[in-house]
């Protein structure tokens, strides 16, 4: 049974010595594998990433640790899509910052899980700062209000839907739905209100929380693309009217295609006068806040009910940094839970407190201390500059594409996207734009984004990465036309 | 606005150069934050804590990376809890394998995220092989099966029990819940059946769920506190006469406390005669399929309908590292989402295949790169021998108990839990078992589990630690002693 022969484990006192020799590995597969696959990502598409990794993954004995991350490490990196490349550009997909990374190890050696205190003392600690922190940026009275680091906007929004459906069938009926489940008297009749370009996850929440996607009411949009508060307030009467309930109302800083932020202010009175609860999805455009010039385009966000931000986003950390806070702490107790082998009240009221009824999760990783030490290396000030850089990108992508007679700009950037497309003299514009996107992937040159608006295909750019200028920007473009002229030969 | 200046990425060529310095103070703080520590936990409890972290968070301005992050990293890892210590034994709080934690910087280096190929080519294809290895442990046909990599059991658990409700309510009225939600004649009939030792995110999830935690019933357990089919069965045939709809019963391998785990070919058998879905909560147990002296309690597992693993525990891996299994990938089809931007069906087509219908979350990082560096370096075998240490040093700790005059040992252990308490000869043993953990917190000298049976606080030790020696037990167990005499003077 080799009790004899000892494991190599990441903590303990012999924990950095065990890590050295393995990460000089790790920075040696990335470094190794960058090189071999020589751009955004590699060439060929999907069916040459399965030749990268043609070994069982499971064998009855092992290879040895140097062996095995030597070559998965390096195979995904060859076959990744790298963010840091300044052609890759179709997704909220954030090159994350050195810094960060190496933050995130630490977590991660000591495996601190913030479901009890005795499992992360520190871990409880730095959630807590970095959650007053985000109060604090986002308009709360960090006393008052309260929150947790998340997986992701998904979590983020199921956990701010969540917490609205309890709120509102409280009030409305005394109902306590994670209780007794949904009332039967209400089927069908309790509706989340949001824009067609909400996130796909809202819906998705819906179905998960019991709720139906049917439950979702699409309010029209202005000519801004925006929520239209008035159109709001004419179907939230109309919902009263009919007896329906409107657990929340959900607005969006920074829709995932066009960075559209809704009139937060306007919707936060509009709902206010119907008792709806408020959820904010800031999941993209929250880091904005971080930013003098941007942070007013967010004005009104202090009055909503709870927010999701992700910090993988603009904030330049590994996912997952999701964040969602409520205005009032009170908003959770739906989901505080005493359980036996981690929060007793008696160790409690010792002062030995979990963050355990703050999320949906039970196990959860310390994703706070990357974000913590972000924050304390770059200040305000250091994440603003590198929000501005990439909206500035955005800017000069939009007068590039202007400039040139084959491209269309849909609409001027808010935040840090660009949507546009290529309009071939003859052919059919969507199958060409589609498909000279897929070119670009599958010949390795560029990862460009694609989506969907007014029922045509259009292409998108989002822009995340701080260190891209200008000239890399308008040779993409470059690239993209070429692509184009191909596809309409 | 500093245009100028290059910020430091952890991914693209430079990354290598951007990380070494910074992994070097990482590694720097984990080793001088574990000599300040001084032991598996700080000593002064939560009050001292907040020492270690005195300055602003989110400052104006940064104080830079190097800074940064040496004083975060170090006083976090002070102020944590480290498995890694022999005495730091409360909760499935896995030890880390260095490689594993290696491998996940190369994840976090990239930022992949699984809910489109184009954020995650290899990603995408690394996550498909380790659940097709892990439908294999289990039994399943890894070509008729599927699943995902989760942040945890909890989720594992939610998303096996929405599989479970799309499935019944299909089945049963045609009625598709998330697209609907749940149908008002079915309001408290829905049922959830599983044993009073089940983890308490399956009624958390119920109450997700939009069922209510009063839709959960429990069976009742038999001798070795394992959930009794017959009782299973009596309860079925009840449910089903007065019209409710068994929607899952939900087994447990391996009990957070107990270890215990369910006849899990007997309740399969139960749940098909009442075409019940099964859903298995192997959070903890799953590992033990490494074993070859172990893996034969888990049998029957194979006729699951779904199945949760959580390779954070006996797989050795840092946070998070769940997996959710289904049998039949078409369970999944209620979770299938088209969207525009990330997986149009044009591009499917053309092979750029995402994961996104497999997960309750849409960015997603590729948490299966360090579990695939794991399987790959140890072996089916390598894990076995691990689980099995550790299996070895529970017996071990009963056996030291039994023999203590003063120690109670609740039962043999099944997996790597051993549930015990001091017999005090006077004062309440209650208080005295609470209060002597508490003091072992306070003084940092022991991290030791705490849970409630029959009525009654028991501690317990959760071994986890494959390096952990037997004369480290037994000098853990004079210090619980120890403690318990001060207490009970």
């Amino acid at each position: 049974m080799g009790l004899t022969s000892s494991i190599q484990l990441a903590g303990g006192s012999g924990g950095p010595e065990n890590l050295r020799p393995l990460l000089a590995t790790a920075l040696d597969a990335l470094g190794k594998g960058a090189i071999e696959r020589d751009g955004p990502l590699p060439t060929g598409g999907a069916g040459a990433i399965g030749a990268l990794f043609a070994e069982d993954v499971l064998p009855l004995d092992g290879s040895g640790a140097e062996s095995a991350l030597e070559g998965l490490a390096r195979a995904f990196v060859a076959g990744a899509a790298d963010p840091a490349d300044p052609t890759c550009v179709a997704h909220l997909h954030t090159p994350p910052l050195a810094l960060a990374v190496a933050a995130d190890l630490v977590a991660g050696a000591l495996n601190s899980s913030l479901d009890s205190w005795d499992q992360a003392p520190s871990g409880t600690h730095v959630e807590g700062q970095v959650i007053e922190a985000l109060c604090g940026l986002v308009g709360y009275d960090p006393a008052v209000a309260s929150g947790a680091v998340t997986s992701g906007g998904t979590e983020s929004n199921l956990t701010g839907l969540l917490l609205a459906r309890e709120h509102a069938l409280a009030n409305a009926l005394g109902a306590h739905p994670v209780v007794t489940g949904i009332p039967a008297e209400m089927h069908g009749r309790l509706r989340i209100l949001c824009s067609e370009t909400t996130h796909f996850s809202v819906a998705r929440s819906a179905g998960v929380l019991g709720l139906g996607e049917d439950s979702v009411i699409g309010v029209p949009l202005d000519r801004d693309h925006r929520m239209d508060p008035q159109a709001l307030r004419s179907l939230l009467v109309d919902l009263r009217a009919r007896g329906d309930l409107p657990i929340a109302v959900l607005a969006t800083a920074g829709t995932t295609d066009l960075g559209v932020i809704d009139p937060l202010a306007e919707l936060a009175e509009v709902a206010a006068e119907h008792g709806a609860w408020l959820h904010v999805d800031a999941a993209y455009g929250g880091g904005a806040l971080f930013s003098e010039r941007l942070a007013p385009l967010l004005s009104g966000i202090e009055r909503a009910d709870s927010v999701a931000i992700d910090l993988h986003k603009l904030g330049w950390q590994p996912v997952a940094a999701g964040v969602v806070l409520a205005q009032r702490a009170s908003a959770f107790d739906p989901m505080e839970r005493r359980v036996a082998y981690l929060n007793t009240s008696d160790d409690e009221a010792a002062g030995f407190q979990s963050r355990l009824g703050r999320s949906l999760r039970t196990t959860r990783r310390p994703d706070a201390l990357k974000i913590a030490v972000t924050f304390r290396a770059l200040g305000r000030r250091g994440l603003g500059d590198l929000v501005d850089r990439c909206h500035a990108q955005a800017h000069h992508a939009a007068a590039s594409m202007r400039e040139h007679p084959r491209l269309e700009l849909y609409r001027d950037p808010v935040l840090t996207t660009v949507i546009f497309r290529y309009r071939p003299e003859n052919g059919d514009p969507d199958a060409i734009n589609a498909e000279l996107r897929r070119a670009l992937l599958r010949n390795g040159r560029a990862v460009v984004g694609r989506t969907e608006l007014d029922g045509a295909v259009w292409l998108k750019l989002t822009l995340l990465n701080p260190n891209t200028t200008e000239p890399e920007i308008d040779a993409l473009l470059a690239d993209v036309i070429a692509a184009a002229e191909e596809e309409a030969r």
